[in-house]
């Protein structure tokens, strides 16, 4: 069998079957996107890692601050997810040996002003030689009061669906940059915002440490595979079903317009778009308006109730505009294969 | 200016440079082998991470086993090189679609093997798609207690210069992977010891921590470049000079016969060679022999002195086994580029 056949999510799955048990000091382990280590204090401490490949997560087009940027993003986003505190960066890179030594200064002055937006340190890292694609792969600790912590797996039958932000920017910017036609038929200041949320989004730190905090909330994850993806996660952690309002799933006017461009309606691209790094989580129903205001006024960025949990058994559900439900597809960003079952 | 005309450590250094100062908490940031974070305990928490290339660290007929296998030596190295105790891997991998499963399964076999004969745990991970050369990224942590710390930058004129095992097995391994006539010429079992030497090296965990432990130690890293140039690594952060002694150097009845093939003395060999994984570290005149001694029947791994340090003035010097003085080069593993200086 083929990787491409088993897709990166059953993968992970196989090796999560095979790997020993961890010890007891090993609070979450392979599975979710971040692990989580008990060290004996008041905080977890937290690990994440996000590999990028040159032609599979960015173009050799892209500007190298641009993409030290996104990659202190990406990684920050993991913490953020879980309520926590960024620390420390490594950073490995595979680089070819054609490459100037300023794409590299740039890559670590976008790396840097990435992380020290967050308070975090770059502490070490390791650099190689690669003859193919140049990969950028960093590593992220972090903490995060053991109280505040919030799981994948956390959600209750009867809790709200609330996410941060708008989506499908980040997969509108795809669009653009991958057909220069559309992008010039689209207003410029949009097909700009469309573009910079695929290629420099904005970690949702300040936010998920803000939601942590309220105590309201119950489950977290950060949307990078696309919300119907990244739900799915939630459901399979949580064990439970959900039902999605496509009318409630918040988008923004550069979407709508290339939405129309694409014939296709806006909240479909902001469901299946990956790469949004906003945060989705859930909250007890009586609670959930009440986090949401207050995680608004503490950030400045809005947040909307797009659906609530099911018990599992009634599995998981879309709601579109014209009141249809249709089973909500895990459609979403997989490394390894492509959607093939139309949905 | 490309990467290869600055050369790795060049680079390093340039990056370490850029990089804004770091939070007080970090004890060692860029430039070592291993970031050193003071989390408030009697533990310093310990950062690093290696990046293996497919071509450029391993060829594409490696088995996915002893690739695993290596890839957690690698790493489990550079914490005992600080006297630490592994704890928890994170593991970055870009693999091609077509890759099968099983390569999957048995690398996971080969790394979980690593890891648990050193008590360190696989807890997280990502994976990615790449078109090209195959990529394995490890991020290790680890802990070591305060005053076991060893870095680089501890060694003193005076003191002795020591090495654990024997130095230019993975070197002479080298040879055998890429001539194949060459194999056919050395002893069978002795070919096999300097493949082993080379596909799954013996990270020298417990020795690291066996040598922090005495208090006799000031200085050590993991000889991964080759022992000239991590020499040039304890010289530079310790603002020392040393002279070695070619005949002190330990090398294998393999390294010798296959030296005699190649018309190289082994001692060139060991001296050059990289990815032995051995320790070298550095210990007052008066308390090395003890040291060595003490190392050598807790871990039943020999300990050899092979030189002393010096002040920096005057400089770094190999003394051959005809009793000639040289200065020593630091020929050793370079990624990015040959030595060409003739030395």
């Amino acid at each position: 069998m083929r990787i491409k056949d088993l897709g990166e999510f059953g993968l992970i799955k196989r090796i999560g079957r095979l790997l020993p048990p961890c010890s007891g000091d090993v609070v979450v382990g392979v599975g979710d996107d971040v692990a989580v280590v008990d060290t004996g204090g008041k905080h977890y401490l937290l690990l994440t890692c996000d590999i990028q490949v040159e032609n599979t997560h960015f173009l050799p087009s892209v500007s190298p601050y641009q993409l030290g940027l996104k990659a202190a993003a990406v990684n920050l986003s993991d913490i953020g997810a879980k309520g926590g505190e960024p620390l420390h960066f490594l950073v490995s890179l595979a680089l070819r040996a054609e490459t100037s030594v300023e794409w590299v200064d740039e890559f670590y002055r976008g790396l840097g002003e990435g992380a020290s937006r967050h308070g975090a340190d770059i502490i070490g890292g390791n650099l190689s030689h690669t003859q193919g694609p140049q990969v950028v792969d960093l590593f992220l600790t972090g903490r995060v009061k053991k109280e505040e912590l919030l799981l994948r797996g956390g959600a209750r039958p009867g809790d709200k669906v609330l996410v941060t932000g708008q989506l499908g920017n980040a997969k509108g910017g795809l669009f653009l940059l991958t057909q220069e036609d559309l992008r010039e038929k689209l207003t410029p200041e949009r097909a700009e915002a469309l573009l910079t949320a695929l290629l420099t989004p904005t970690p949702r730190v300040r936010e998920g440490q803000a939601i942590a905090r309220t105590g309201k909330a119950t489950a977290m994850l950060d949307i990078s595979d696309g919300l119907a993806q990244d739900l799915l996660h939630i459901c399979e952690a949580s064990r439970v079903g959900v039902r999605i309002w496509a009318e409630k799933i918040p988008f923004s006017f550069a979407l709508e317009e290339l939405g129309q461009l694409l014939g296709t309606p806006p909240w479909l691209l902001a469901l299946e778009g990956g790469e949004d790094y906003e945060l989705c989580f859930t909250s007890p129903a009586e609670e959930a308006e009440e986090l949401a205001e207050e995680v608004e006024r503490t950030t400045g960025i809005p947040v909307t109730i797009i659906g609530e949990v099911l018990p599992q058994e009634e599995e998981r559900w879309l709601v579109t505009p014209q009141g249809e439900e249709r089973l909500l597809s895990p459609r979403g960003w997989n490394h390894f294969r492509e959607a093939k079952d139309g949905s």
